[in-house]
C-alpha cells in the first residue's frame, strides 16, 4: 500500500503551526526538497489554479513570496495587497468577503491584522484557507520554514540549542516558531528584556516537551547556540523611552558578540530587519536571514501544491 | 447560414445595458451557460490576449470577479486598483491614459466614480471598452449577472414579479438593472423611502414596458414577490438622522418578513451587503447573492470572449 | 564567427543610457524592431521567468509598459505599485528588499524617488536591475524608447536638429535623453527659461559630442527642428508664480506655433501631459507621443528578452 501525502494535506487549512503534526512537519519537508529544481525553472503543477492573495495588511516578503511560489507552480493569483482597494471599506465582513472569492479561486492565502481571521475565514469557506499572518498570534508559514532552514542548515533539527531573542510577546512569529520547535527534541533558550519576556501560555504550553531556560542576557548563552533567531524590539512597547534606550543595546547582534559563538551557529530572522542584526553581521558565515527567504519560497510551493492535490 | 455571435459582440464597448437589445442579451446567456465548466477547469480560449484593468474606485468583488474571468479563460491582465498608484495623482486626462494603455492592451475594463467616463473612454480608445461601473448610472455587467442570476434560478425572467428594495435613488446597480427588466415581461415592485425613490427618468423611460408599482413598505408586497433585489440605504443620503433611523428597520430582510414569502422566492443584493439583510437569511433557500457571484463570473467571462472573438 | 547579442546584454544591469554604447543601442533597436509581432501576438519567449517590479513611485505608463512587456513575452510579475504596501514602512532598506526579492524572480525592475537608488540595488543584487526611473536623474528606457521613436519615425537619428523645451533642469527624462542624443550626429536646441536651463554638469558632458544652441523663444528655432521633446514646467519650480505666469504661455506648443515646423517635423513628450501641448496638436501629423508608447513597449521587450537571455 503506498502512503499518499494527498490524503493528508489535500483541502486542508493551514491556520496554526498547532494544526500540523511532526509527522507531517517533515514530509512538508521532504516535498519541500523536491521543490528545488521547480523554483529555478518553473513548473505546470498547479497550471489552471487560481489562488486569492487578500492581505488585510501590508507586506513585501510574505506577499511576494506566496506570489512566487504560485507562479513557479505555473498558477495565478488574484486579490488584494491592502484593505483599501477592497469592498472592507464599505463595511463588508471578512465572512462576506470569503464567500465571495471562494466562487474565484481554488484556494485562499489570507494576512489579517485580528486574532482568529483566519479561523474564521477557513470555517466560512469553501476552498481551503492557508494563514499568512494573523493577529500577534500565529504565522504558520513562516514558523514552518525557520524550522526547514534549520533542518536545510544544520541537516537536523533534534538535539540543537536553540535561542531566541528580542521581543518574544509581541511578535507572531516566534509564538508560532516556538510551537513548532515543540515537535522536536531540542533546548530552548529565551532571551530577552523581563517587559517582553515569552506569553505565559505559550510557556506552558511548550514545557512539557521543551527544556526552556530564559535569560536577558545573550552573553551569558551565545556560546551554547546551534540556532539564534532574531526578532525586533519595537520602541513602542517601551513606555518610558529611557528603558527602550537602556535596552536595545544588549538586543544588537554584532560581530563583536559572535566571537564566543561555535563555529556552526546559524542566524535567522523573520525580516525585516532593522537594526537588530549589525549589518557587519551579513557577510558572515552565521548569516541565514536572506537564505532562508529562498527556503521559505520552497516550503510555500509544497504547501500549496499539497492543498491543491498537485503533488501526492 | 450559421448566425455567428462573434458578429454581433466582436470588437463591441458595453458601456450600457441598454447598448444590448433583449436578443443579445439572451444569447450572451446562452454562451455564459458554456463557460461553467472552463470557470472550474480553466481554458485557453484568451492566452496571449492581455486585458487592462482601470479601477479609479476600490471594489473587490467587480475587479476579482473580471480579473478571475480573464485568467480562467487564458488571459492575463494588467493595470490599477486605484487612482493613486497612477498618472491620474499628475494631472493625466482620461482620453490621454486611455490613448497610452490602448497600445498595452486588447480590451479595457474600467471603473470611474464619474458619470460618463465609461463612454468617454470607449470613445477614445480602439480597443473595446468595459464598463464596469461608472458614477451612479451604469454598471451594466452588475445588471447582467443579476438578470442571467434570475434566468438560471427561476429558469425563465418573462411573468416574475420583480422587487427592488432599499435606495433606489443613487444606486447605479439599480438604475442598470431596471433598464434591462425593461426589456422583459415582468411586474415590477419598487420598494423605498420618499427621499429614495426610482429616479423619475428611469420610471418614464421603462413604464412603457413593464408594469411599475410603487410603495414604501415591504410587507404590502412580500407575498407576490418572485425576486427581491436588495441593495443598502445609507445614512449620508439623509439630511436628518432621525428619519434615517426611522425608515431603517423596515428595510431590513429578516426571516421573520420572509414569513409572507412564495416558497420559490430568490433574493439577490450587489453586495457588499452591511445590514440591510440579516444574517439568519444567509442559510435559508431564499438567499442567492453569494451563488450571484459566481453566475456573474459566467457572464463576464462570456462577455470577454465574446467582445474579443473568442467565441463565435 | 557569430557575434552574440546575448553575450553584451545577459545577465546586465541597465541603470544609466550611459552604461550603453552607441553600437548597442543599435543592436537593441535592431531587436525592437523583431518584438513588433510578438506585442500583438503574444508569444513564450520569457515563460516560466518571472520578474520582480518595484515601483517606490506611483507610475502608470512606464510600470503598465513593463508589466505588458513581460506578458508579451510570456512571463509573469510580482511585486508592488507603490511603497505603503511593502515591508519599507516597518523601515526595511533597499538594499535588504533587494536581497529578498532575488530569490523570488529572475530580474528586477526598479522605480524609485532617490538618485543612486537603482545603482545601489544593482550592487546588492544577484539578479540584473533595470533602472525604471531614479531620482532626478536617470530613466534610461525612456531615453531608448524616445530615441527609438525618432528612429523609427524619422529613419535616422544623425543629422537631425533636435529641440529640448520646457524644464531642462529637473526631468529626469530630458537627462537620460540628452546623453543618448550625444552617441549621434545632432544639432540639440535647448529651450527653456533660464530657470530651468539644462543642467551644466550635463551640458559639458555631451558638449564634446554634439552642438548645442540654448534659447528661451521656440519661435526662434521651430523652423529648424525635425525632432521637438516637450516637457512639463511645474508650478511648484519657481518661488514667484507671477513669474510662471509670464513663461507658461511661451512654452505651450500649439497649432499657431506649429505654422512655421517643418512639414516632416514630430513631437514627443515623455507623458503625462498636462497642458503643454495643446489637445488640437493630436490630431496633427506632427504628434507622435502616443505612438511612442507603442515603440517603447517594443525597446522594453527587446530589453527584458536580451537581459535575461531569451533572444541572442
Amino acid at each position: 500500500m503506498v502512503y499518499r501525502l494527498s490524503a493528508v494535506f489535500k483541502g486542508r487549512d493551514i491556520i496554526s503551526i498547532k494544526d500540523l503534526d511532526r509527522g507531517e512537519i517533515l514530509q512538508l519537508f521532504e516535498v519541500a526538497e523536491t521543490m528545488e529544481p521547480l523554483a529555478k525553472k518553473g513548473s505546470q503543477l498547479l497550471s489552471n489554479k487560481i489562488i486569492g492573495i487578500l492581505f488585510y495588511e501590508p507586506s513585501t516578503r510574505t506577499r511576494l513570496s506566496f506570489d512566487t511560489a504560485i507562479r513557479r507552480l505555473g498558477g495565478s493569483s488574484v486579490g488584494f495587497a491592502e484593505p483599501r482597494v477592497s469592498s472592507v471599506e464599505k463595511g463588508e465582513t471578512l465572512s462576506d468577503t470569503v464567500r465571495v472569492v471562494e466562487n474565484y479561486v481554488d484556494a485562499i492565502v489570507l494576512r489579517h491584522p485580528l486574532e482568529g481571521a483566519a479561523r474564521l475565514a477557513a470555517e466560512f469557506s469553501a476552498v481551503p484557507v492557508i494563514n499568512a499572518g494573523s493577529g500577534a498570534e500565529e504565522h504558520p508559514t513562516q514558523a514552518l520554514l525557520d524550522l526547514y532552514t534549520i533542518k536545510r542548515e544544520k541537516r537536523k533539527i533534534d538535539g540543537l540549542n536553540i535561542g531566541l531573542i528580542g521581543d518574544l510577546r509581541y511578535g507572531r512569529t516566534v509564538h508560532s516558531l516556538a510551537y513548532g520547535l515543540a515537535y522536536f527534541d531540542i533546548n530552548l533558550y529565551l532571551i530577552s528584556p523581563p517587559l517582553l519576556r515569552m506569553r505565559r501560555e505559550v510557556l506552558e504550553d511548550i514545557s512539557a516537551d521543551v527544556r526552556c531556560e530564559e535569560s536577558e542576557d545573550i552573553r551569558d548563552v551565545i556560546s551554547k547556540l546551534d540556532v539564534l533567531y532574531v526578532t525586533r524590539i519595537q520602541k513602542e512597547r517601551f513606555a518610558d523611552l529611557s528603558e527602550y534606550e537602556a535596552v536595545r543595546g544588549s538586543y544588537r547582534i554584532t560581530l563583536d558578540l559572535l566571537r564566543n559563538a561555535k563555529s556552526g551557529l546559524i542566524i535567522l530572522h523573520p525580516l525585516p530587519r532593522v537594526s537588530e542584526i549589525s549589518q557587519e553581521v551579513d557577510q558572515s558565515r552565521y548569516a541565514k536571514y536572506f537564505r532562508a527567504v529562498w527556503y521559505g519560497l520552497l516550503v510555500r510551493m509544497a504547501l500549496l501544491a499539497l492543498i491543491l492535490g498537485a503533488v501526492r
